[in-house]
């Protein structure tokens, strides 16, 4: 047996305490797994004195989480601090330095300096494995990198936030609107007291960049992602959308272009034949198509203690297992610097709900603004009479984003639209 | 750059010639992902003068495939031949005996003598890997041994054999009976001619035995595996699965009782609520329960060139990386000799499907019987009056297997009962 993999964790918060209690739960089932013990020697989190339910109590206390990056005894640090700058980045540039390997949950780190991170660990030799920072302890990002590497990946997306999941499935189910869901699910503690970074996509489109280097090979690009969240997702929509055949579900989307990688994170219209229209609450799902494999999806738990440790702790055995990897699945000077195809570009079908004044011409005036675009309809319906504004839907066929924008900015100005159109875009599936 | 892997393949039919073509395809793709180029050198199948869409010309031609398992030209051997016993498996054992890594989809091979081969490649430090013998494209070995390696593994089970599975999902759509959808499948080459194989479960139970291996760290066990196929599902038992909420699935399970490990490839009743119960046709999914992951699953193409050659590929960017691992999660010396969970002892709810003589008491007496192994039911139902025999359905709350098989023996005695009643477990999930 060799020598045990000396570990030290930075943060001690709820993905901190799950990982110290599943090595305690498993230690000698992860020494047989993993070739050696896997042994926590030090820890370090803003509060000594917090209540925890784990035993640390044999554990070197680091009051500076940079100590772990230097002291001696340490071979791998866990990074569970979080956030792109500050502690977390300088932590793991540290550790990286001093030629430790990186074990981390953080996906705003990895999509801000994702790159320069790898190239980093490759420097020195050293492995810097993030399985955690994406969809829980779904193992996505050992397929892109290995399971699945022999394909060219034609498109890659999931459903990679489970609070906005969660909050579209319960509207859908309740058919009660965003304000209320949210309130509700921060009251739950489903989201939090300040749910931008989930509700307005970036939290998922972290994880899409991320994604997004494994998948293709190429620098992560997170400002070259395209984002909206799902705050203006209206359950009139939700209820159009399943009479329609759709659900509507915010998906993070990759795939290469000709005009080099788009990547979006958006409300989309899922076809209910589409296996991910049925990922509901909390749950994520990444789906990769590749060339020679197909279509694979992955599901599972998407966040919490049980998931994440899960995940940490399959990195920490493959350090153990000595297994040595490009981050991003090829070496890091040799990523690809694709890139950004322009949204303008984006070829898809769009589903639009307008508000109508119910009365003469405005169909045909909206269909002559969607008709000078050269976009063509596929489906309409127009739903009540009323003296007041009407509900109009309608799907188009495949066009181009810019043609769309162009057709809405003409629809908005007609007097008898009686307010910002919604449109969602409409994913195709085989 | 490091030297190339030099790779030979015995075996040139449908998969051999997709490996063939990936490896041509994506050359450069591959080279740069492995940190080496994947050079097949030489190659071995039954007949040179056959038709094949790949080019081989420039590769040496092997008449014998052991003449491969000690070129001093070869690092890595895959086997493609197929079969238990025989030219395969003296192939796999002269290329590990000789110190080279071996790539194999041969479920068989493996379910056999899993356990001896994995010990012989440890002896050499060679790499035994087969993510090919198992759901298709699909990363699952992979998953067990690496990326769900955190795990105790409560529950495994899957969709793994795309011909059962299409089978049922096109009775269920047709309505028509076994006989008849064989025969048909059979026609347009989803069924073999002899499908005994794939119909009676003993492919599915291969793959079980080999899936439990590397769960579980457990010696590999194809005796050990419960097996019953489709053929006795008749499109009634269909129908009435859907008025109760259920699908019926031919899934392999393996979970560790108190007894030991059950293993069991039987057709099912799964309720719709259970994401495997929607995939459908020749789709394969795997469904891991991990202590602390929770519920993960899996799920692309079972079979077919495309995925099973993206299967081969990954593993021989594995061994090009130089990624030695233990066959089974465990070291093979370590691999648990577990008792098999006898079948006695499995406790379950059961689906029972009666045709009875339509008068007064038969449904007392079966009742009674059921009453007498202290079986309760759950529902009955009983379907139209004839002159003849008429269905009655029953399910049963969670019971002994033994329990069930003596009830079901007195039933059968049943003056009334006019044919073998057909029995379906019904599978448990959250």
């Amino acid at each position: 047996m060799k020598a045990p993999l000396r570990i030290g964790i930075a943060g001690l918060g709820t993905v901190g305490a799950g990982v110290v209690k599943l090595l305690a739960e498993h230690g000698r089932l992860l020494s047989l797994r993993g070739g050696r013990s896997l042994k926590v020697v030090a820890v370090s989190a803003r509060s000594k004195a917090k209540k925890r339910d784990i035993d640390v109590s044999g554990v070197r206390w680091e009051r500076d989480p940079l100590a772990l990056a230097t002291a001696p005894d340490i071979d791998v640090v866990v990074e569970l601090i979080g956030g792109s700058s500050g502690v977390a980045r300088r932590l793991v540039q540290t550790a990286l330095r001093s030629g430790k390997h990186v074990v981390t949950a953080n996906k705003a780190l990895l999509a801000m300096h994702g790159t320069e991170l790898a190239t980093l660990a490759e420097k020195r030799g050293s492995i810097l494995a993030f399985e955690a920072a994406v969809a829980g302890g779904i193992p996505i990002i050992k397929a892109l990198r290995e399971g699945l590497v022999g394909n060219r990946v034609r498109r890659l997306y999931g459903i990679l936030n489970g609070t906005c999941n969660y909050i579209l499935t319960t509207m859908r189910e309740t058919g009660r609107d965003f304000g209320a869901v949210l309130a509700e699910a921060q009251a739950a503690g489903y989201a939090e007291a300040d749910p931008s970074f989930d509700v307005d996509g970036i939290d998922a489109a972290h994880k899409l960049a991320v994604l997004t280097g494994a998948a293709f090979g190429a620098k992560v690009n997170f400002a070259g992602v395209h984002v909206e969240g799902i705050r203006r997702v209206s359950a009139m929509d939700i209820q159009f959308a399943e009479e329609l055949g759709f659900r509507i579900k915010l998906l993070g989307l990759a795939r290469e272009t000709r005009y080099g990688i788009e990547q979006r994170v958006h409300p989309c219209m899922v076809p209910l034949s589409a296996p991910i229209a049925h990922i509901e609450g909390v749950f994520n799902a990444v789906v990769v198509e590749g060339d020679f494999v197909g279509t694979t999806m992955f599901q599972g738990r998407g966040a919490g203690q049980g998931p994440t440790a899960s995940a940490v702790v399959a990195d920490l055995v493959d350090v153990a297992r000595g297994r040595q990897m490009p981050a991003f699945v090829v070496p890091a000077e040799r990523l690809a610097d694709k890139k950004v195809s322009p949204m303008d570009r984006h070829q898809g079908a769009y589903y639009m709900r307008l508000m109508v004044q119910d009365k003469p011409g405005v169909i045909a005036a909206v269909s002559g603004a969607l008709a000078k675009e050269r976009i063509s309809l596929e489906a309409m319906l127009q739903r009540g009479r009323s003296d007041g504004a009407v509900p109009v839907v309608l799907t188009t066929h495949e066009t181009e984003e810019a043609a769309m924008q162009r057709a809405l900015a003409r629809i908005t100005r007609l007097g008898a639209v009686a307010e910002e159109p919604c449109v969602i875009r409409i994913e195709a599936f085989q």
